[in-house]
């Protein structure tokens, strides 16, 4: 596989970007690709437990915000991507048996059934592209590394076998940045929304701020505060723990890069779809 | 003076309130009446210093946010209040001297002039009344005292002669409430709009937070943060400041209460109104 010039990728359409990893050309990381581009998480079920898996949805949209669900054994998602084919437009994918990660494949062409169902999950990713658009410092960007993300005390509203604390993601802020931080994020409620905490990390069940469970520590500056958002790691932790027979999901980092603008999911042009499972 | 039932002012429109001040059967802090519709902080400036003092509010729009602006010795402002007399409609007004408040009075009716200039400046009763109505708590209203107000060692952008420390009001929260406190109140620019500052009140120059300059201190829980807005007292110290040879401005807590209902501010009915000083 030959590299790709990034500024070439960050200038890419979302569908130039899903063809060329369709094509077996391309398999990284797609932060920073297809610029304005909405990327997003991916929780792929059994239909035995769509329904539940949708209900979870809904009753947490911090952590899982539906940007689109699938058919039962549909490969496209029109709402999401035109012509995409879930099997092979992400680069990465995470096969779990019994609520165990077992294996990473590159396409699910081997491994599709037909009553799997897709959900869409939208991702940090908008919103920090908002806070870097307003100037404010984005700090695991600046440091070169993963965002920090922690596991708390914090329950999520179980639904079915659904169930399990709430992850968050860490950014460092001065209050006055933070603020505004708070502001933009929540008119992105499809990204994750306004942060769940700020402050004493103590106070939501993080045991060492400079441990967390994934991702990279990053430094907190002297009149900064860590400001905590629900991440979408969440729902892959709340999968593990339901221990289905089968489910995927997207390798952490390689996002379904879909067709929706994020100036869509600011704006309200596409919040507010009601999901069902068929 | 007969008193009259708080709940029976409290659901009577703007306009029937304003007719009880008028005809002297009411002398009293506004808070709580004509629930639904905004109050307002007055600055009432002569002509010749009424252009800077506009350009002053629109460079400070957090503390100074533009509800209205007459014309030059009218006593009426049309997109304010029906049939308003600001000579008569508010039940205390401050006359100031070499930008010393000399005398409290009822009505202006006796010191008029025809170049006098009225500004209308949001407040923040209209973003309590949405925190409140959200369910969220203000510490000073369960305590039945007057909202803590400090000088802070933030400048306001100078305009002219107009200039000085921006003052602050303090609400404190548990920081999921300040989060939502911090949301709700970004969506009414114009009763202040986001805060300015949360937690250590010496990053922002104040000595003690036990002893604000204006209003009474309130306690701050465990686990709590105090969260500062910019406040409707900041024109009134810059006006001080500036020294003018005449000016007038509202006895604090007694409020214009405009025909605006806190609906318009929050859903931008009334927002982006371009004020100029004929």
């Amino acid at each position: 596989m030959k590299s790709i010039d990034p500024t070439h990728l960050r200038q890419m359409s979302a569908a130039e970007v899903r063809g060329l990893i369709r094509s077996g050309a391309l398999d990284a990381p797609t932060a920073g690709m297809a610029d304005g581009f909405v990327q997003a998480n991916l929780a792929i079920v059994p239909r035995a437990f769509a329904g539940d898996f949708l209900e979870f949805c809904k009753a947490n949209p911090k952590p899982c915000p539906l940007l689109g669900v699938s058919e039962p054994g549909a490969v496209d998602i029109p709402n999401v991507a035109a012509d995409l084919d879930i099997r092979t437009d992400v680069c990465g994918y995470k096969i779990f048996k019994d609520g165990v990660a077992v294996e990473r494949v590159r396409d699910l062409t081997q491994v599709w059934r037909d009553d799997l169902v897709t959900f869409v999950l939208g991702c940090s990713f908008s919103f920090e592209h908002a806070l870097r658009d307003a100037g404010l410092p984005v700090r695991h960007i600046d440091c070169g590394c993963n965002v920090p993300m922690y596991k708390t005390g914090l329950a999520t509203v179980p639904r079915g076998r659904f169930a399990g604390p709430l992850v968050v993601s860490m950014r460092p802020f001065t209050p006055a940045d933070a603020i505004r931080a708070i502001c933009l994020s929540d008119k992105m409620p499809l990204a994750h929304g306004a942060p769940v905490h700020f402050g004493d990390p103590a106070a939501i069940g993080i045991r060492d701020i400079a441990a967390p469970e994934f991702g990279d520590a990053v430094p907190i500056g002297a009149g900064e505060v860590p400001v905590f958002w629900a991440c979408g790691v969440t729902p892959q932790a709340v999968l593990e723990k339901a221990a289905l027979p089968f489910a995927i999901a997207h390798d952490p980092g390689h996002m379904l890069i879909t067709d929706i603008r994020n100036a869509a999911i600011t704006d309200g042009s596409v919040a507010g779809v009601e999901f069902c499972v068929s």
